[in-house]
């Protein structure tokens, strides 16, 4: 017995949520050279691949932890492991706005958006049988979509080209 | 001009908090071999550990596009990146929970603790300056607290040594 | 004293060496489902991709550590992170043979060369000031090389369409 | 038909080797605020522990390919994959030298040594059966025993503690 109460550990969980949206959104705002602009398609962009990349390192664990038919699962496994690794990658490139490689950036997303697609349609598979694949489906869904919306974004407001839009269907 | 209101980006915007939050819940609530007992403490560690890498890797990134005295930050850089490294790694062992090894997790668990307690204390000196080195202080803080709560936790529950308590100042 | 000569450290130091080339060719080769018609090539990049990723961590940190002038190495530092990173997320991309994504694969190495060839025009500038900067940006450009040759390759004997060429000028 | 000789991808391939040899060798001396006491102490640990991480992430890829008994490998993977995050994560703190923080480095390499010994211990039950498997428990083995030494040698020359030695068995 440790003494803490269920009480005090509602009141110790609470905050931990407020204080992670309000990180990313506060971190982005009072950025010196942060691209305003697109703050928040940024945020939600990032918010997503951090969930995805949470999801899918989860979801792979889980399916290691599976007492059935682990067999079936295999690309499963190696599909989550490729998209937590790119999600958090490009989770990093797009925090750093000093300084920004466009090209970069919209070469990074774009793999992100093939490593979600990928990931997304491989769990679905399993969505029926664990719900681990049927949350991490979701997860990898939305990320997809809110990175290729961010594709969208900052190349339709690129300065070198205005007119192209690289988003991936 | 993209045809995209403001109306619904702010529908696309507030989905994903909802969806991050129930992400990390639900995949280890669903998670064949997970720690249940522990679901609400390593959730805590976890929320705390990803806004802890993400602020540091920001805070890092808004240091270098700072306009001036650089030279003071050097030293909060480089905290900075160490602990966004030892924070994501830290969040990675956390997740799986399938044969999850004691000893490393505690280990590990404690470096951690000691990353956000060196940036923390960097972060704090700027703290006046730059309100990125604030909100990245207060972030590692936070995670601190939560992994050092965890480590508490687990080593207080744990089988091979009941008694034992790891926690780290 | 540790008692420690230095005929022994001699000793244990040599065969890392050996150990690394090999451990990283017996890996690939021993591989039940690995891409064994293109196994030179991958074992190039793979070690490109880890010396680079190496350098670029190794050259933002020595740009801090440079008494004078930090200001002027801002973009380097904030390229070398990027590039390390994706140099990172590229070789684990590769090192997954098992149902290996070829779409996936080909995106990332694209980003991959637009990462190493940024960070090889930015380290250059500096080359003659840092002797970290200049053996980064060579590096840099034999990654970028070789990144870009798998590229070609894996491009040319691809099932899915077998005249494409996606080399990265 | 690309037109490449052989001869033409030997030449292309040789260089790589000594180029990742001399570029860590070469960042670490040319660093301007390196600890050149240990640098080859610091060059045995990077170089184990990059072949160890890519060991490991290649190890837990073959073991989902392999056509037989994979629900035997569950363990396997689990810790490969987690040898291969820590080793990463520690290379990159080795790896940076300007004001790096001892306490620590001393903490992230114990937890290394520890990660590297349970996944030594993991393959070698399977190092009959697999060869991927036998030469990963080597390369883990060994990154352990750099590590440890790294961390003996530090403690040995610290300044805040000089006669503490906190290597691990």
């Amino acid at each position: 017995m440790r003494g803490r109460s269920n009480a005090t550990m509602a009141q110790l969980r609470r905050p931990t949520y407020r204080i992670q949206m309000k990180t990313l959104d506060l971190m982005l705002r009072h950025h010196p050279r942060g691209d305003h602009q697109h703050t928040a398609d940024y945020l939600e962009a990032l918010n997503a691949l951090e969930a995805c990349a949470a999801a899918c390192t989860s979801c792979a664990d889980a399916c290691l932890g599976e007492p059935e038919n682990l067999d079936q699962l295999r690309r499963c496994i190696t599909t989550d492991l490729d998209c937590a690794d790119v999600c958090s990658v490009t989770a990093r490139l797009l925090m750093r706005q000093t300084d920004a490689p466009n090209d970069l950036i919209h070469a990074q997303l774009h793999a992100c958006v093939l490593a979600c697609q990928l990931c997304a349609e491989e769990c679905e598979q399993h969505a029926g049988m664990h719900d681990h694949c049927r949350i991490c489906a979701e997860t990898c869904h939305h990320c997809q979509e809110r990175c290729n919306f961010l594709l969208g974004e900052i190349s339709a407001s690129g300065v070198a080209d205005p007119e192209s839009d690289t988003a991936v269907g």
